[in-house]
């Protein structure tokens, strides 16, 4: 049978009844989610010249190669992307930037980093650091050459004892005051710096975090611009030993890497020296602004959450056209097989993760029109909101990556067996949805940093200081501590929530009170009292990212869309909230009476969301405007020949070029003769 | 630096100081968790035998491989295994069987099939298979084969487009009655069959399930034994399409395979002939025992429940003892970093996982207690409790599955960043428990299935008739629906959760009755009630869980163990009553009555219970009696060393054997140079 023929060029009508079927247009949906019918467009035009002409044998092949040929591919296909999207730059708007680099690690070039691109981070953060935190002049130095790709650089802080606890690093930094320099060692190998993407093999420079000793005596973490690789051979420096850290879960090409350096020599001007400073004669000049140094991991954290909702959007258009297509388990065995989509318990496996991908997608706009207000604050000098803004960015990291982590894996189940093959692609999505739990701050760690904001703040409202306007309900319930009548509106739920987290915050602060009283210190009593404290800075963010959802779907905002869009979002939000107060209504129950009659109507409000979303669901996720490339699923492309894709993926993989394996051979064949 | 000497010959003196802490020996543990001193002693002399002279460099490189190389590895490697258990058996017992084939593919041998066991579902399934379905001549002929290992089989059950529904498969087998032959053809691409193990490219033979047609008269499945591959050249039998359908997220080296068969002619003599016949003349003999084929099931999902546990307990083991090794983040700024498992927010995330570990293997030794007396009743024509044992595996099954899943992950995350690196055996172990969740019997159909069985029993109880054992409690709620008073004991805990699974079987049923009375079909509304159903079920499972996890820790068998044993062991018990209780309190307080107050002593509960395994973890775990190679961590391994491990991997990667990698002699360099 020739492959070629497999795939029919045509949709496959179960999916097209579905599009024929919904009650608004995909298209302004598409619109609205792009951020308006430009940008849908800018992305559109961008994407098809991205990927006409990539040679799709070859990424089809990925996942059947050798580690080393992952690695190998993953910098050649970055290598591609780089020089095509510098090539649309100059041809479109020589000298602007909309291009290159600010689209190169972008989700519209997710289809063309398959193993992940190991360059990413120099653009996402080395460069971006190096604007921060350099001199003009050494910008120039280091910063412009990364600019323009001439050598390639990583951001090492990570080590192989220490992560979250910054203060712990091993690494060090000595200042060598005869020949104006700073001697870099890692003792240890605990001290090694472990996981920094590209740094295994793809960069000759890294930014290096040390501890900084000036006479013995230690300054604290300090960033450090090093050379780890020769610019024309590519060898290792003298002093350095560099290499990756192995085979890993996902991000299979990124090259995580290791680097230990022993008496590793660099000048003085390559400490990153605009903050903090260290002269010629060894005085050191602390950095005067501290608090700045978290507002960047703000607009990281916004990035996160967004980009952990696109990945949950992408398995959520991936598992609901599969659903369309896919038919089993008759409802009625009279009947054929009906589409896995009519069976109510796939629904509400499927559903509530579109839901769960917009309200973080809303919920990271929101907080980034807030970073953008609080920017110009502290351009005045204002940094009031800071802590806030700090405390409900962690919230939105966790939130948006513990879901869509659980999200597609909840989906990848939706899609039985098939979920579990490489060319469904939501394994591979899991992997990278699931790291960022852990990246850019741990999630549990993270909770606690959120329950130290909730605890100040729960104090503060006692002593009747004002709050952050995020967090002022927790006032609001100390003056008035009963909910008052459940109504199950929209706002009613949020309020829900936000009892539910304050009440929470209440134990978790009495609970560390009452230990403190009993002579715990501090950190001994915040510790005991984890648990609780972590409970709390969950259902805050929870209570956080329902707000944010409800605002933007119900405010002004609606007013741009057409009844027949809002009529769908309004069916979306309102799945999401039952669903969420359902699942947290262990912890509503302690502060709001619902009766039973109330907890039944929820399950029924449930149901009838779910069903209401049916007959337009395939809409929406053809709505998030993912092109086959970005899904890179046999279960999901646009045309939903789901079998006949699987099908073609099985033929083409290695083992099926030959008619018999070598272990026949070598070792199965033998073994079967000599027991005859 | 030499990798020999990176890692020491010593214990890390954190676990050793673990280990001398404990308040119970974990030898003791090991063997009543062996389920005896002499089973523990075999198992310790079988894997000694079997991993002492292993090629453990090779072993360390298989995620390195590409995925043709995986799947030759998989076939070598276990076709070593059972050559050295077949030598062993001839060794010690001549003509038993306890060392082959029974330990072929026992947890005993996992660290051996780290790429899967292609042959594992031939001893597993198809041996088995054959047995129950072969007359003894044909048993003679086929089965005899496959345990010399003159043959190798596959199990071919599930098609592309096919899979719960039995009644849906679309192969079929055409009695010819002139040649006496069945001429088996896959019409279509979704008639493909699809996944079984070792079918790819390591059988000659599969059992195959067909529609069997008698002139054109559709008599049902049935299972025929057909001839895929020649036996001398391997090559694909005339009018076999075979192969491998890809890489999936585990079970690499497995060759999970595709058939298509057009107009293969088999003799009449391989259809399967102990129940159902066809004769000569073409004439069909029903089989008389259809209520026996899914009691095979039960006893398959007892092993499945068994093998979720243990590798629950696997990944416990790894993120305990690196929980002990690692510090990070302090407690008390003052002092070091402590080991992360003082973390009380750690401890949260391991310890529950160690007990669910135990509740599920106790689950499914008391499964298989009550299978065993069921048998025994089934030899004397007493059908009565199959219904009620396939409901009770089934929901074995569904819970052991989705939680060691979970659990697992959890147990990943806990071990931050290192958890995700390929070395650490975390996200292979899970990889290998989620495929559980869909393989005999998708959980969502067994939720539905044990649910209507819940339908049953609670139509039966309003009705006065007699209700299986452990069903019962249905009717005695019916009878008394007042849950009376909430104690916190052990035993009230578990009849709390029986009142929530009864009130949410009460709940499902009205709303079915309900849509019956509005004129929906039984099926239509059963579909609808479907969310309810499984959520009914879902509770009965865990009440069952709680159940028998109580009785084996309090019950009898306890006299058998020291009282500092049991100690420990009630305090795990005392963990999973508290942890799970409180993971379920929306569905508990609809039906019982608890304070706040209660809550919050319930939370108390939790937090010591913590706090009195802090001690005890790491020995408990070591009574678990994993050899390093069954564990296969960096993270874990019994020494304790892991930074050592990780980086020793690191080392060996296949990447770092070279300085400078071929993509920036290809790529890379050309590129930075051209932007000079």
């Amino acid at each position: 049978m020739s492959s070629k023929s497999v795939i029919p060029a045509t949709v496959n009508p179960d999916l097209q009844k579905e599009r024929d079927a919904a009650s608004f247009s995909s298209e302004e949906f598409a619109a609205w989610w792009a951020g308006g019918a430009d940008k849908l467009n800018f992305k559109r035009s961008v994407k098809e010249y991205m990927y006409k002409d990539i040679d799709r044998a070859e990424y089809a092949q990925l996942y059947y190669k050798s580690h080393e040929d992952m690695c190998e591919f993953a910098v050649k296909s970055s290598i591609n992307v780089a020089k095509k999207l510098r090539q649309l730059q100059a041809e479109r708007n020589p000298g602007g930037n909309e291009y290159w680099p600010t689209l190169f690690e972008e989700p519209e070039m997710w289809g063309l980093h398959l193993a992940g691109n190991p360059f990413g981070v120099m653009y996402v953060m080395v460069v971006k650091a190096l604007k921060a935190q350099c001199t003009p002049e050494q910008y120039e130095e280091f910063g412009k050459r990364l600019e323009r790709f001439e050598v390639t650089a990583a951001y090492a802080q990570t080590e192989l004892g220490h992560g979250t606890y910054l203060r712990g690093l091993e690494t060090r930094a000595d200042f060598d005051r005869e020949t104006d320099e700073f001697v870099l060692n890692t003792p240890t190998i605990s001290s090694y710096k472990w996981w920094p993407g590209g740094l295994g093999h793809s960069s000759n420079y890294s930014l290096v975090m040390a501890q900084l000793y000036i006479d013995g005596q230690l300054k604290g973490p300090h960033l450090f611009y090093v050379q780890v690789r020769e610019e024309d051979t590519f060898e290792p420096r003298p002093g350095v030993h560099i290499g990756e850290i192995g085979k890993k879960m996902g991000f299979l090409g990124v090259n995580n890497g290791f680097l230990g350096m022993k008496n590793v020599r660099i000048p003085r001007s390559r400490m990153m020296m605009r903050h903090a400073q260290v002269q010629r004669d060894g005085s050191y000049v602390k950095s005067p602004v501290d608090a700045l140094a978290y507002f960047a991991m703000v607009s990281t954290r916004c990035i996160i959450a967004r980009n952990a909702a696109l990945l949950l959007a992408i398995g959520a258009t991936i598992a609901t056209r599969y659903s369309a297509v896919r038919r089993q388990s008759p409802i009625d065995p009279k009947l054929p097989e009906p589409q896995i989509i009519d069976h109510v318990t796939q629904q509400l496996k499927v559903f509530p993760e579109i839901a769960t991908s917009l309200a973080h997608r809303l919920a990271s706009n929101y907080l980034s029109d807030l970073f953008n207000v609080t920017t110009k604050d502290i351009d005045q000098g204002k940094y009031e909101r800071l802590p806030e803004l700090h405390a409900l960015s962690c919230a939105l990291k966790v939130i948006s990556s513990t879901d869509s982590t659980e999200g597609i894996e909840r989906l990848r189940l939706a899609c039985g067996g098939h979920g579990y093959l490489a060319s469904a692609n939501l394994a591979n999505l899991y992997a990278s949805a699931t790291a960022a739990c852990t990246y850019e701050g741990e999630n549990t760690v993270l909770l606690l940093q959120i329950g130290r904001f909730l605890m100040k703040s729960w104090r503060a409202a006692q002593s009747g200081a004002p709050l952050a306007p995020t967090a002022s309900y927790l006032a609001d319930v100390q003056r008035n501590p009963e909910f008052g009548t459940w109504t199950g509106s929209w706002e009613n739920m949020v309020k829900a929530m936000q009892f539910a987290a304050a009440n929470k915050t209440r134990i978790a602060f009495n609970s560390l009170a009452k230990r403190l009283a009993n002579g715990e210190s501090e950190e001994v009593a915040s510790n005991h009292t984890g648990i609780e404290i972590a409970q709390a800075a969950e259902l805050h963010s929870r209570a956080f990212v329902l707000y944010s959802f409800l605002s933007e779907i119900t405010g002004p905002k609606s007013k741009a869309r057409s009844s027949a869009l809002n009529r769908v979002l309004e069916q979306l939000l309102e799945l999401y909230l039952v669903n969420i107060t359902l699942k947290n209504m262990s912890n509503i129950l302690r502060v709001v009476h619902l009766t039973d009659a109330d907890l039944c109507q929820l399950q029924a409000r449930l149901e009838t969301a779910l069903s209401k979303l049916r007959p337009e669901a395939v809409s929406i996720v053809d709505g998030f405007d993912f092109c086959d490339e970005q899904l890179n699923s046999t279960l999901g492309s646009f045309d939903g020949n789901a079998y006949e894709r699987i099908f073609d993926a099985a033929l083409k993989a290695p083992m099926n070029q030959k008619s018999v394996p070598k272990s026949f051979h070598e070792h199965l064949g033998p073994f079967m003769k000599s027991n005859i």
